[in-house]
C-alpha cells in the first residue's frame, strides 16, 4: 500500500485525511491550543456540536494519538482532554485553512448569494 | 455577526470551514489542480466516492465559487469542471494538510494499532 495516493480509499494518507478533514476535529484542535479542557467546556465552546458527536470525535482523536484523556481522582472525578505533541503539530496546517477561510469568507458568501439569486 | 469566531455555528468563517473542512472538497481541489475534468474522470480518480456524493460536492463547490461547470455543445454534450481562481487559492492550505498527513501517517497508524490492541 503506497502512502502517497490520497485518492485511493485504502491509502494510509487518505485514512489520515478522512480524520483531519473533519470540521469537528479541526475545531477541537483549535480549542485545545491553549491547554486542557473538560468535556462540558469543549461542548459549550463549540457551538452546534451534540454531546454524542463530541464523544465520537474525542474518541477517534484519542485513538489516532491526537488527544489524551486525563482522569483526576476527585469526587466527582474530573476528566480533562488535551492535545498530544502530534495533535499540537496540526496547529500549523489548520491555521493555514482557517486563515484562508477568514481571508476569503466575503468572496465565498458573495458567490453563495449570487447562486441563490439565480 | 463577527467573522472571527469559528466556534460560533452562525459565523461566516465557520460556514466556510464547514465546506472546506470536508474531505471530498479537499480531494476535488487536489484532483482539479492540473486542469478541467469530466464528471466520470473525477469519479474514477476519487476512490470510494458515490456519484450522488460527487454531484452534491460539485454543486456545493460551484455555489461557493470554487468550481465552474463548462458545457461544450457537442453530441453528446461534454461537461467539464474546473477550479476558479478562488478554488485554486485553496491549493496552498490544502497542501499543508496533506503534507502533514504524509509526514505523520506512520505515527497515526501506530497509535491506531496500539488502541486496537488495548
Amino acid at each position: 500500500m503506497r502512502n502517497g495516493d490520497a485518492f485511493d480509499p485504502n491509502c494510509p494518507t487518505r485514512l489520515v485525511l478522512d480524520r483531519i478533514g473533519d470540521k469537528w476535529t479541526v475545531l477541537v484542535v483549535l480549542i485545545l491550543k491553549d491547554g486542557p479542557l473538560r468535556f462540558t467546556q469543549l461542548r459549550d465552546r463549540i457551538g452546534g456540536i451534540t454531546p454524542k458527536v463530541l464523544t465520537q470525535t474525542l474518541r477517534a482523536m484519542a485513538r489516532d494519538g491526537l488527544v489524551t484523556r486525563q482522569i483526576y481522582p476527585e469526587v466527582p472525578p474530573r476528566v480533562e482532554y488535551s492535545l498530544t505533541p502530534l495533535g499540537h503539530s496540526l496547529q500549523g496546517p489548520i491555521r493555514a485553512i482557517t486563515d484562508w477561510a477568514e481571508e476569503n469568507v466575503t468572496e465565498v458568501m458573495a458567490a453563495r448569494e449570487a447562486a441563490l439569486a439565480e
